[in-house]
């Protein structure tokens, strides 16, 4: 059981950890920081959080410490808890990126760093604040921790069972093998879904393009209404990455046109029908395993 | 009401309409026609077909024919059907490019053309086959008729009420007015599913990836679950328009890598939050219009 539970941002991710937690009675006391006082006033009436207070004050006592910013938020934050952080307190964070989390931590946190465990929550949503907070966000759903060489193994295991509290399926993995993989998974489809939208702004005819776009579009462009400010962070963040998984989708986006240009329809045929085929094996596998892979379907 | 109407492709658009019209009552006899004799049975026990036959018995003694094949089949079964067509005969169909389709029609149906009325119901989904067809797929859904100089008013009236009695919004546009928008809207983001499908499958690391990939990759990617054969002939049809808005994504992409490869967070950060502000608009515009703006959401 986790003592005093401090939540720094209590979003989407934040604010369902704590209550997954509180869910299954894992914890005792949770505190909340925040920028926006009526957002932590939700969580408090909606009994996600037994106070608010400042970061400093937050961490001073806690045992467990989930940092749930944008990923460019968190070495300030880092900063300004590290001298009050316990010895016995382990530091966590639910960032979509890993190498720049872990860099900043290293700057940040000095030698508190190997209580800090590197994870990475695959729970997107559009929504967000604690308005969205859901104790059942997490079930089934994959949570990715990457440690270092550094990280403390009795740290690793505290954050990995609270995780598994949540209902969620706990892998470890290199910084940079999920820095990689996430840029081609997640971050390139909100690149690819913020362009379509782009193109649909940019022409004169955009009312009528929205006015004939159907259910494709929506669920196309749905990562296009996430967080500008978390996004802005994350592609950033992620930059290295993220350029080379454009440039491999420019790579197969060229080859599907070149087929299109030439009418190649064999060609086109084959290709698509093995998209589909492994699309379809992909969302019958997470089926049977519960949705446990990466939480799709 | 429609006396006899002939479904040439069964599936999940030309099933629909069948059962859409039948559950209000408005149509008397219902024939289909289609290659997979277990689907047209399947359509004859659920009550969606009265009785299945080749195509020229089918359109013998009809008053309203669906064609609702693959765009690249067409031209075969209107050169099919076109001897026996009634003189009282409307004949529309449901694909989803319509420059094509109206070039076949007018080689295929010569003096009959008039009878003939372009359509697409915008109203895809990747399920496919009657076990698929819905009676409330098109209510609240916008049906897109292209008439052309020749097409007869009586006949576009028609075709129009039919679709209205499915409980779809029905608008009228140019041709290439329609192909224009839908390559942006719909054709297009399909390219993209399936580019982005290249790149998971292309990678050594596909399994990973794909058990790392979330609900947004889920939804981004529903597109390359439609039907291959169907896609390829739309991709094709409308090769035009789909090139020119693929240089216009293009573009976008290319302003959105740079600011990326920039580390620009204002540019970056207004460009997202201007996309997430006209997405969100266009659903709540949606929501407010019953769905009728394209079916969404």
């Amino acid at each position: 059981v986790i003592e005093r539970l401090a939540i720094i941002g209590v979003g989407l991710i934040g604010g369902s950890f704590a209550a997954a937690l509180r869910a299954r009675g894992a914890v005792r006391h949770v505190v909340g920081v925040g920028r926006n006082p009526a957002n932590l006033r939700v969580a408090i009436e909606r009994g996600i959080l037994d106070s608010a207070a400042s970061a400093t004050e937050a961490v001073r006592g806690a045992d467990f410490v989930l940092i749930a910013t944008p990923v460019g938020q968190m070495e300030a934050r880092l900063r300004e808890i590290a001298p009050l952080l316990d010895t016995r307190a382990v530091v966590t964070d639910g960032g979509s990126t890993k190498h720049d989390v872990v860099a900043a931590a290293q700057r940040a946190l000095g030698e508190r760093f190997a209580q800090f465990v590197p994870g990475h929550p695959i729970a997107g949503a559009e929504k967000s604040g604690a308005q969205a907070a859901d104790a059942t966000l997490f079930a089934g759903r994959r949570v990715v921790l990457t440690p270092v060489a550094q990280t403390r193994a009795d740290a690793l295991a505290r954050v990995r069972a609270a995780w598994e509290r949540c209902g969620a399926q706990v892998v470890t993995m290199a910084v940079q093998e999920h820095d990689e993989l996430l840029a081609v998974v997640s971050h390139l489809p909100h690149v690819l879904a913020y362009a379509l939208m782009g193109v649909v702004i940019d022409d004169s005819r955009s009312e009528a393009l929205l006015a004939n776009a159907g259910s494709g579009f929506r669920d196309f462009t749905r990562l296009a209404s996430s967080e500008p400010q978390m996004w802005r962070d994350i592609l950033i963040a992620n930059r290295q990455a993220l350029l080379v998984a454009l440039d491999k989708f420019q790579a197969s986006l060229g080859t599907l046109r070149a087929a299109i240009e030439a009418g190649d329809e064999t060609l086109l045929e084959r290709s698509l029908a093995h998209s589909r085929a492994v699309r379809d094996a992909w969302l019958a596998r997470a089926a049977q395993t519960g949705g446990g892979e990466g939480g799709a379907p």
